[in-house]
């Protein structure tokens, strides 16, 4: 069982200062826990630039959909596979620490299945960084 | 200023009966306002497969921004150009009754900036079908 929300939109980007400069134009604010990802808060999910998106997903961007545990990464892969997906990684512990994974859904669009023990969960599905 | 909110994805598909077939054995459940779209709600926004997604916008997905009201659109598109941003639709009144406009961000990825008078949005800038 996916809940119907979304966690996380990341676009890949060229010039992580120039897109983000854009969108703090505009009354965004940015945090960049390293060099190469600025993340911005947004209505219950969170919004990234990223510039080392690639190589997997959909072009230039990626979407990602967090549970609440380390275990649902891998039951929620399984579902999707069965659900007529494709696994594009197997749910694996990240260098960031928490543990991630991915689907394909039937015409190619990623969704990263990740724990990211850093970023709570409310009830209602909303991510706050 | 643009809060910092995301209203819509919708990823453009080939295939709408088997990519709406796929979320909905996942647990989401969709609806049909014509036979060329499917919105499904999310946490406080909306997830959308669209068979006409093309032409404009990042490959395959493309990002929208309601806004309260037609004039916000106009003035949301000056802003996006004034902050380096590039005009991709000028703001018009649409054949499904809202007011629609895009502009692309600096490595451009195509945000639709729309007022939909069907869909609320909370004052969190949640939105409701």
């Amino acid at each position: 069982m996916m809940e119907s929300r979304i966690s996380l939109i990341t676009l890949g980007v060229r010039n992580l200062e120039l897109e983000r400069g854009f969108y703090e134009s505009l009354g965004w604010s940015g945090t960049q826990p390293d060099p190469t990802i600025c993340f911005f808060q947004a209505n219950g999910l969170v919004f990234g630039l990223w510039t080392e998106l690639g190589g997997y997903g959909a072009p230039g961007i990626e979407l990602a959909y967090n549970v609440r545990s380390p275990e649902e990464v891998v039951g929620l892969l399984e579902e999707a596979v069965a659900a007529g997906g494709t696994l594009v990684r197997a749910a694996a512990v990240m260098d960031w620490g928490g543990t991630s994974g991915a689907f394909a859904d039937p015409e190619g669009y990623v969704w990263e299945v990740a724990h990211n023990p850093g970023w709570s969960i409310g009830s209602d599905g909303s991510v706050t960084m």
